[in-house]
């Protein structure tokens, strides 16, 4: 917003030094760094979501029963999928804290940012190798030799970062005990490059071993995490208190913008595939068209009417799902680690929605699979929704840290928010104890489901005022009438004011 | 970057009125519109780049030559991809405009907003039907319908922004003559639409002229933009003064933020697309790694190691196009009308990349194909690299309004910027004149020449200091010595001083 401001063209002909930070500009080609952020976020966010669609894509036969080869095509493929998504947001959270630390970029930093980026979107290939060799060493060890390039090149980041000082975060640069953080960070950013080269070795002569420790370069940050919190906790054993105010642990919370940014990305990417699978398949062939349905298009295009149908239906629970997690984020003042790990788990749901499109639309006659595909949407949308209700329970917990007045416990938009972020989940149940009531439902029925609830959103907003008038007129019957007026015209907002 | 100083728990946990505005949240369900913006940007660009995926995924025969099969299968398939790229472009320059005058959304608006894109996604599919069946109305109806639909919603953004007027532009919100602007707004938005819905009808009647509609619909600012130019700068008549100061005209320049958050998008999902097909399609099979290589899996992904090697040479050469976008855009104070026109046409050869990759990924003998293949990512490459030093040499024509003083004439970040710049031109155009002249060019070696650029790079950044220098050197003799002394300390910018 700051920079939309900026745009004034007479001011900004001469613009005053101090604005250069501002501006994304400092001069000697030192730079602010928010769009090579939001530039890595996007590419991060793809890369996690992209991994769908080879399992989305898995040919199934009609004749197949679909619960079988549920088993066994798919099984493997989503687990993939799953693991890919999970390595490139640690790959991703470790990122957002290096650039934690530094602050502003130059060329050389922006180029060693690209280089890291090109073996990070390396990484799934890697992995899905390894998952389709899994005894086979050179998997593992190219699997393993990505990770040690780049936190390699990670640590030439920190270490150039620290010969220029001036491209550090402010706190660090005023530090005296600059040495002792380069070597704190340094320690924490080669702990798993260290564990995977341990790996990488180890897959020559032993394997299982080469797995754990791949292991652990995902699960440690978490074990150690709770670890602490368990000795605090339960132990009552206190933390000491860091030397200094800045720290640098991985438990530390993420940026908020990051972590809307990183979101949008995936949630636009799965947007987008459907419409990518409808542009595909379903654009009918001229020469079809003309000997088949004696070129009559219309006729032509009924047969996929079901598609149209299933896109419309995912694009607006998609939208839907965008728009629930934007109001969320809206009045989230900080995300903290529960809520960042909820996050992640919400858009791994998220990027399994093009592959429940997938199936919805490809079964087509009235038969058990096409029950069993309304299952899959139906529990992918209702994991999806309630990790997202499980980041606005975490952050009711730590509701003064994490959360805007409006939001919290009796603040204006609480009742508001339930009732939004309820929405989804309870829909997505009654509709899977639908297909298991039903023998049969089709897929256009839950398609038209999804395609009515936008309204129920309107519908909500109505309700929830209404409920929240007739509260209020109960409240006013046992008070004086003057507070109450006093207290209503201090719960409208400037904007209601005017 | 006022967003990110907001973090601070302590601020965040009681933050004043006045941070309303900057924070997001306004209270009453008002919102800054900042990230719904992102995330259409997202949406968009991805939406007008993935269409290349059916250009690049069309089956070659490897018998076919390679210049029939272009003439023959790609060239339709290039066209709609290039006219699908510039609708959505225009659609999203629309929108641009369309939320420089609604500044704040409410939750209506977002859902209105996520209608509006969910139909210009699926414009590209419609817009395909129409070119695979020129000559059915309906094709033609169901496009133009989309278009009408598109522009109905905006008109509803519009009326129900001027109904709730602390959503608008702070100008237009001020002003006594809303009724006015309303109007005027109203009547710019529905012009499109209303040429559409003329196409609509007339596809039943009479289909040229639904195309000529059609076409006016995209080149009718364009056209009306030449004609005022000539109007003044030829005939000499003046433009009459606007009555109030505020304009919404599409001859208005865009905002420098969303033409980077489009910008952003189109080169992250280039660079991921190169990794789908990878994924996809480079996976050895179980079986046949057992059977044909014994279980020697290096020898399997020895067969594709130019794919490998393809994929890294594509990858470096979007990343670096991208630095020098960023770097380009680092230096723009705001991009006028013909730089966003030069950058649309940029964008749109990043986006053919993923088809000069799959080209020089295919065609593994040493063949005519081959050199064909190189000569088609040479020209998409200098195509895309070329506009990008257009927008350059645009700017600086006006160069008080759209650069910074750094990257003026003179400044001290012009000649690099300018090195940066011709650097991909030069190389491009020098590989495709190797084509010409060598009878064999292996593509493996064409990639060797992209992964080499970036060390261009670095050693281009110390060849223009040098030249600099030296450069200074041969003025300061010719000056006083103290002169030359204060000269310099006032090109150091800060950074370098500390």
């Amino acid at each position: 917003m700051a920079e939309a401001k900026d745009d004034d063209p007479v001011a900004s002909a001469t613009p005053p030094l101090s604005w250069g930070r501002a501006r994304g500009e400092l001069g000697g080609g030192t730079q602010v760094s928010q769009r090579l952020l939001a530039y890595s976020d996007a590419l991060l966010s793809i890369i996690a979501t992209v991994m769908i669609l080879p399992v989305a894509h898995t040919k199934i036969q009609p004749d197949q029963k679909f619960n079988e080869s549920v088993q066994q095509l798919l099984a493997t493929k989503i687990a993939v999928y799953l693991m890919t998504f999970l390595i490139v947001t640690v790959a991703w959270a470790a990122h957002v804290r290096l650039f934690q630390v530094i602050e502003l970029i130059d060329d050389v930093l922006a180029l060693l940012n690209l280089a890291c980026m090109m073996i990070i979107t390396f990484l799934p290939y890697t992995f899905s190798l390894m998952a389709s060799f899994p005894d086979v060493p050179f998997g593992i060890f190219l699997f393993s030799s990505c990770a040690v390039v780049i936190g390699a090149i990670q640590a030439i980041i920190v270490l150039y970062g620290f010969d220029h000082p001036y491209l550090l975060n402010h706190q660090i640069q005023m530090s005296e005990n600059q040495a002792f953080y380069k070597y704190h960070i340094l320690k924490i950013i080669l702990r798993g490059p260290t564990l995977s080269f341990l790996a990488a070795v180890f897959s020559f002569f032993f394997i299982p071993l080469s797995y754990v420790f791949l292991g652990l370069v995902i699960f440690f940050p978490h074990i150690s995490h709770l670890t602490k919190w368990f000795r605090s906790k339960v132990l009552g054993q206190e933390e000491e208190a860091p030397l200094e105010s800045f720290t640098f642990y991985l438990t530390e919370p993420l940026s908020k913008e990051r972590v809307e940014a990183f979101s949008d990305g995936v949630y636009a990417i799965v947007a987008t595939l459907l419409i990518l699978d409808i542009c595909e398949d379903n654009v009918p062939d001229v020469k079809e068209v003309r000997e088949k349905y004696n070129g009559h298009l219309i006729n032509a295009l009924r047969e996929n009417g079901r598609n149209f149908l299933a896109y419309f239906g995912s694009f607006i629970t998609i939208g839907l799902l965008w728009f629930v997690h934007h109001s969320l984020f809206l009045h989230v003042t900080k995300a903290n680690r529960l809520m960042g790990v909820l996050n992640t788990l919400s858009l791994a749901f998220i990027g399994g929605l093009p592959l429940a499109y997938q199936l919805t639309s490809e079964f087509a006659e009235k038969s058990h699979n096409e029950i069993e595909a309304i299952q899959v949407s139906c529990v992918t949308i209702f994991f999806a929704s309630i990790f997202q209700f499980g980041i606005w329970t975490a952050a009711l917990f730590h509701e003064r840290e994490t959360l805007h007045p409006f939001a919290r416990y009796g603040g204006k938009e609480h009742a508001f928010m339930f009732a939004k972020l309820a929405l989804y989940p309870c829909v997505s149940l009654a509709a899977f104890v639908l297909t298991c009531v039903l023998s049969e439902l089709s897929t256009s029925i839950f398609h038209l489901i999804q395609i009515i609830v936008p309204f129920a959103f309107l519908v909500l907003r109505i309700f929830v005022r209404v409920g929240l008038m007739a509260f209020r007129l109960v409240i006013s019957l046992s008070r004086p009438r003057r507070s109450v007026l006093e207290e209503e015209e201090a719960c409208l907002s400037p904007a209601e004011m005017s």
